[in-house]
């Protein structure tokens, strides 16, 4: 066996990354008691596929989606594919196609996606994506129980201490831009400054506005608009005489109290100039931090309407995170205790392997031995055949097999 | 809640499908079921990335997967990478960048594989590969270890009356072609007619070749070499002066007996004359067959060497199989009872709730009550305000949890 230098076959493109066995299974253990969770709570799990026609990815309010998205040319049809950058606009898909014998719909997912540039320098272009949507549900009533399975979610793969969950709806700010009658190109550009929190170059795109002085005042409120819960109270008493903000302000308050009945340790914030992916979302927004801000480990908001160019437009609610940074804190998963067995084909040692195995036992065959130090290749004991019979040795519990 | 004509958004491309809830939950159940398995014998589970530089997916004999790999450009670097199409040269290339403090080493993996054209008409391109690699041993005892798993992998998935179990050796067909010491091309050529089984193709081929009239014989002897234990024997008796087919003989002859002895019911078959993959392989082939025969349900065979281009070149043999047609006699997943609940935002209804999931029930909180027919809707019962205790009435075992 030879190891040879540094060849380029073993580097993996930017972005991209193997996972090894100790990473690999502490995914796979969250991953199952997130898809658990999910199932306990009516969610259930759907599979799409991971390539689809470009217009379905990027259809309606997802085409923003566009730069994100690996395309290919499918030699079967000619025609254009991309991969899946976001699993959320499969579910709409995919819950207009369902029946609809069921006017809600709970569905999870977990699986890779795939995007063309990281969302940050030196990040990753291969998020592991678990998330649940809730379809059919209208009210804040909805976006509780995203927002309850998000924070279960968050502390079954971390300790949620230092942990904040950040709030806020893009009705508020979007009512203030509505409210200055804008042409389409203008209002965009204005949106976008608000989701950069660029207010200078906000004030400079408002320059020829003519309620250009209220407008500047209200954005300024806007831009204030961040903190704890009385940060409500003051929208309310500032910007309240619009029903729209008075209806969001309504809908945020619901959920923060019953948010804090139920998990009264969690620190909770607001942000009501926060707009992001506001071409998509409709209503609340979320988002949990960790102690280091940075990236969000989770996030959503409600995104009604979306199913609308497959057919069903409808309520939908939901969240979504990368399993990937979750893992840094976790342990390595339980594992039963590791036996060795000797390369032997004796019928008797398969069926005493067999039977360690059918107890959860991990029984490798073959390979390096005890008198090779079984301890240093992390075995817990080992088989050996003694007076006839197979006999569990070391410091795994004692274990005899009939012979024959 | 409006359900549109036919949209195009609604189609997938050939060969992707969507899994819904029965299906995805069953593959889930399936996933489990075999990593568990895995990891009794001993193999680590590792997740390498969906897309690689094309030169570490197609590198040596992997160079066979070219037709079958979808193909981007990458923005960021301007190189060509490639969806792997096989997981089995990503666990070759992490075995050998892995430390090499164990002499043997044994992955699994489990994931989505994506090929540019379906294996056979109308077929999948997104099949769910999950599969096993032992790494380090060289002789049968790593076939046997690999085929034992893959038939334990196949049993777990669905019942195995009626399959059957094909043994192949490359080295046999091989070592009557390298025989002829002809020249590279025609001698690969020779090769792919043999994998064709196109045995007119291949007496044409060897028209100008001096020892053409035993090679006949001998190929003629191949073409017949399938079918029971006896097959051994006779290709014994008929090739067996050449120590190379004597040694595939007896390795084959030595998986046969401890098979048998593992697993008396099984099913198995040889034929001498398999060349599939033969690129590839290296040694021992094998594959499992439904009663309907079709394509195999699990496959793989011994690829010795194949770890040359990432600097280690070492003993290896392993097996993966596709779980979506697997799934086809698959029962749903067994789940616990389904409850619903009021939309309240109740503190105690919360807490019944929230215990009710930790014990494993299914709790789906709002939607159409047992008013609009519980039972129809799938629930087993339903939470119900009586006397200040919220109470589950239904089918489910009745539970009454304390008010406040």
């Amino acid at each position: 066996m030879k190891i040879g230098g540094h060849s380029p076959a073993w580097l993996l493109p930017a972005g991209f990354e193997d996972l090894g066995p100790a990473r690999a299974e502490a995914l796979e253990k969250h991953r199952r008691a997130l898809l658990d969770l999910f199932a306990r709570w009516g969610y259930r799990l759907v599979i799409p596929p991971m390539l689809e026609h470009l217009e379905s990815l990027l259809t309606g309010s997802a085409a923003d989606l566009d730069l994100q998205t690996w395309k290919v040319l499918d030699q079967a049809s000619s025609r254009l594919l991309g991969f899946r950058s976001d699993m959320t606009p499969q579910m709409a898909r995919m819950d207009a196609q369902m029946s609809r014998d069921h006017d809600q719909r709970r569905l999870c997912y977990a699986g890779t996606v795939l995007r063309a540039l990281p969302d940050a320098l030196g990040g990753s272009r291969a998020p592991y994506q678990v998330g649940a949507e809730c379809f059919g549900v209208a009210g804040p009533e909805g976006d509780l129980e995203i927002l309850s399975l998000l924070i279960e979610s968050v502390a079954l793969c971390q300790d949620t201490e230092g942990c904040v969950l950040d709030l806020g709806h893009v009705a508020v700010a979007r009512s203030l831009v509505a409210a200055l009658g804008l042409e389409q190109t203008l209002e965009a550009r204005v949106l976008a400054a608000v989701e950069r929190k660029a207010w200078p170059d906000l004030h400079a795109l408002l320059e020829g506005v003519p309620e250009r002085a209220s407008a500047r005042a209200d954005f300024t409120v806007l831009a204030g608009l961040h903190g704890g819960r009385e940060v409500l109270e003051r929208a309310r008493s500032l910007l309240g005489h619009r029903p729209v903000v008075r209806r969001a302000l309504e809908e945020l308050d619901f959920v923060w109290e019953a948010l804090h009945g139920r998990y009264p340790h969690l620190a909770i914030q607001c942000d009501l100039a926060e707009l992001h992916g506001h071409r998509y979302h409709t209503g609340m927004l979320f988002a949990v931090y960790g102690p280091q801000r940075g990236e969000p480990l989770a996030q959503g908001g409600r995104y009604d309407g979306i199913g609308r160019s497959f057919g069903c437009e409808r309520p939908a609610t939901g969240f979504s995170l990368d399993l990937k940074p979750l893992l840094r804190d976790s342990l390595e998963p339980a594992r039963g205790p590791r036996i060795w067995a000797p390369a032997s084909v004796d019928t008797a040692l398969w069926r005493s392997i067999s039977d360690l195995r059918a107890q959860g036992y991990i029984v490798v065959q073959g390979g390096p031995g005890p008198e090779a130090g079984a301890a240093e290749e992390g075995y817990d004991g080992w088989l050996e055949a003694r007076d006839g019979s197979w006999i569990l040795v070391g410091d795994a519990p004692e274990f005899r097999f009939p012979a024959g």
